[in-house]
């Protein structure tokens, strides 16, 4: 994780005129990051804010919108590339529908197919080395948005031939909103080897709501970064905060607190995590849990058929008993450590 | 539709003698329904309520229980057959975790992935001529399940090659609790040519959970079926319930009466949704919004590229202006007809 | 219910001038409601968007910003009683907090109870003859607000002396925030002889959010009309839609739509319920099922003791038997009318 | 807290052969506990499991069932007397409804109101020392529980003058099934000088249900017993854990750990909430933040009126500016100690 709080750029262009700005402005930054401790985590542009956005952007029932996302992304990714960006994001907050009564979705699927393969074809033709990355999020500011989930994006990559080309941006937030855990997030797209980045800001859990608050919980940042550790870390990517004050906080030592206490936190979860691995306990009992299916016989079943193993089992008297899932003994063992 | 409300089957059984009882039982309802104007479904097996599959089924850490899975799916593949079920359903209750300290997700779902391909392979080899479906639900009993909702469903049988062969079984109160509406989940499979049959038995919105109640409001039940006559109908599949009475309803008078008024709710629903097909209006409205994608060259654009659809752009001085969704409008359109 | 969709009056002043202004407005406003055929539903003052109301109107820890709130709602109670409104309305959309660790709330909730004292004195001092309400809301915009849900708001008002003097203006999307239906608040107002006016926009149930949609479901309509008719009606209150357009509903025939199908749908619902009523089906049924209590063994039980009751249990060997509580059938008596 | 995790002490009687039975059991667990080092936190009795209370318990529609219930609390207060019981708690599992439509609400609430004024003149009667709770929690197993929580038993019991009768014991997960953290049910209850005891057994976030799972999270537990400690601490109340094992936990041990593992993390929260009082950090900046109201002027105008204020308001030009709320800094200042 070489920058492990980097910066990301936000852009919006597509028109000459907003193209000439955006490159007078990153000229600008480039010059001043020569030299910097800090570079540029990833890129993306602002396809939501905007109302031309507001029946989605690469899945607009408007041809003339798609064209002008396949623009402004274009300048965006090379903006990205320019400032020497890890990743450049795609993040759909407009890709989803208000209602199914107005909307195609089969239609508007396919054309963000279409429209993510032209953003992979660019990354190459442009010499890009950063990842391509998309990041779930199930509603807010859309009823329903297509990248729900790390399942649902993992599928879609997969629909449109992209699993090898694109990976995810996970966000607490985000994983909370759509009925997980962001451990649950972060293992799914660590199994798929499509773990890219993080946003560790989280949701109030009494509300539910996207609020995007600083971390303050050690023992689940703890928990996000173990199973990060165990995918083998965030290679290009990092952890990024996309926080927000909450509405009273007016000063600026407000927003320095915040900041360093999110980075604390995280810290402390990391070395946490780390001591985890370490330890080797957890690891050791997540073996010899599965260690049955190391052998010969059961990787064999494994390319087996429904009858065989019928006979198998009807010939055996097989009669498995069920065994403790450990499961408190574990969640003690994992509390040592933050 | 041919059996609306048909009566699905459920069996355990793995052991020469509980089969032999299996055979005895099932031979006797054959029997019994020779002639009936109801037929069979669906069948299934219950690996969910025996404390052996208490960490799982297919996705069990011990291969005995893998094993034993298979026996007990291949003696209901087999029953279903026999009494001409016209689906057999898997539903992974126990295919998940309660805590990911313990859990190789995607050792898991390898071994999941490996024994829904030898259904597949059962299948064809017996030649059954009904549809294999999965049943969506992203928890309880367990704590998060693979099976989580229909486009993870889907995700999930395209990564392990089964998108031709597998179809879904989608229950109202499923969809509620895996944060979606009923009709977004039939949108989904349809959109993918993947809606089986489904139970319309609903949550309680209050608490969210999984409540099995009976239908009980016009309006969402016609929302359903609209979704489902656009896509064609369930054809093999039908509308279940699996529904249970609440807690003091616990007169005989009270059981018919639930069924009864289920039944009326969804014949309502189903007319109403026929209307408004009939009508067009809700359809028009759609092809109208999108028209502009029928032209030859926006489907020349999907097969293009970033580069040259900027250069357009920026050329053209594209400037495109939203146009109303018509949400409100197209909602009391609709509630015309219920 | 005579104003049934009456236009609530919102203002905010605390300065000569802008006391001026709000003079000016609302004699324009009285001069062409002349011989007008609607009238003011209610008047409130909005306490909650100026960033002085940040921490709270009558609970802020400032005492200058209790007093400016004082002020704002003389002068917007003045305003109301000039334009004939037949309720005041005061929602604490800021009354409450953000974090427990910044918070006094015992304090906070005497300053709440200290303040509304004031406002009923002051409607008595000015013969203002409509209803003062508050407006049950359980969180949004802050984390928490104390004016939770109808059965909070009314034991605030028991424990400072008002239960006699505010009664409450429910709304759909608060009551399913709160964790409620919406005719549960209704219900629990209507119990305490509290219930005032309403508010018929609803959440969506997939968010649970407060998005102020308009009305489109009869059947749940119908359910609150039904309350609201057993409890005698509204009185001086009526329905309210504090509702907004959808996001991309852009057009001035949208927002026509809009007003106009919520109607028809309170209308249907409120028709559905007027015949629930007349046809008296629910109302015997709930009668028998209470019938035992109006014997005058039952009511002397209730003035009764432990012991002595205990000695009758004992000595006649009681064995209450469980009888069934009907309610699918209930639910489906209730779905003929809608 | 003399015992914080004691052994509450469950019944259910009302025949004379039950009742010899309990007393018997009873006096066998009496003799046990001479000399021993626990004692009994509190009894109750089990109104909820048996068929007869489906409908309720005192809330019944059947007068006999109301008069069972009160032999039975008779009887099991009996016991908890015998036993030395700190409190005696009522939880109204069935005292709600599961349909407004066979539901009268206002009669039931009487009802309640009644019981509970017998169960308080009983204890004087018989001179029990310890206080009566009562345990709110939202719904489940009914749909609506009428102790839904803290302010509505609050609100209740001043609506039938038992406040200064009847205490609350609060549970961790109900307060999060009723849309609240932990810390504010406890904080509501502080304010009301209404805080009996604790049951430190927590909801899953994800689902949102009831799973009593033994409490593994320093951080919230500490907040938990900070407002604990604010309020002068549990009084005759205790740290109860009324937690289950997960499904998978089979072993001895699994019990053993869980227990282990839930007292060490209340230990370590109750130590970091002592080391938060002893700091003052917090509670400083808490006076600091009310500071304005500790002035005699203030003061005055909490008994003033609102033409008074006014007055001063606009003579004054008063324009108060908002001050952070510091949100982030005090829970970066609070996660120093745990």
């Amino acid at each position: 994780m070489p920058w492990p709080t980097g910066t990301p750029s936000h852009g919006k262009a597509a028109t000459p005129e907003s193209i000439d700005r955006l490159n007078e402005i990153t000229d600008y930054f480039a010059e001043k990051m020569e030299g910097a401790k800090v570079g540029c985590l990833w890129g993306t542009a602002n396809m939501f804010s905007h109302r031309r956005w507001m029946s989605g952007a690469s899945t607009n029932p408007d041809p003339d919108v798609f064209a002008y996302a396949a623009a402004t992304v274009k300048s965006c990714m090379d903006a990205t590339q320019k400032l020497g960006g890890q990743n450049y994001v795609l993040w759909g907050g407009r890709e989803g529908y208000e209602t199914l009564l107005n909307t195609d979705m089969g239609r508007e699927l396919d054309h963000m197919g279409a429209f993510l393969n032209m953003v992979v074809e660019y990354k190459h033709k442009i010499g890009f080395k950063g990842q391509i990355l998309v990041e779930p999020k199930p509603q807010e500011p859309s009823k329903h948005q297509y990248d729900f989930d790390a399942a649902t994006c993992i599928g879609f990559l997969r629909k449109y031939g992209l699993e090898d080309e694109v990976k995810l941006n996970l966000e607490q937030g985000h994983a909370i909103l759509a009925g997980h855990s962001f451990e649950h997030e972060i293992a799914v797209a660590a199994s798929e080897g499509m773990l890219g980045s993080i946003d560790m800001n989280r949701n109030d859990y009494q509300s539910g709501w996207d609020t995007d608050q600083f971390p303050n919980n050690v023992p689940e940042v703890a928990l996000c970064y173990y199973h990060i550790l165990k995918a083998g870390g965030l290679g290009l990517g990092g952890t990024n905060f996309d926080a927000k004050l909450r509405r009273q906080s007016l000063d600026a030592e407000d927003l320095i607190a915040a900041h360093v206490g999110g980075m604390d936190i995280c810290a402390r979860g990391l070395k946490a995590a780390a001591a985890m691995i370490e330890d080797g306990g957890l690891e050791n009992a997540l073996a010899e849990r599965y260690a049955g299916w190391d052998g010969a016989e059961a990787q064999a079943m494994l390319k087996s058929d429904l009858a065989s193993i019928s006979e198998r089992v009807l010939g055996g008297g097989l009669e498995p008993q069920p065994r403790s899932g450990r499961q408190e003994i574990l969640e003690n063992y994992d509390s040592r450590f933050v």
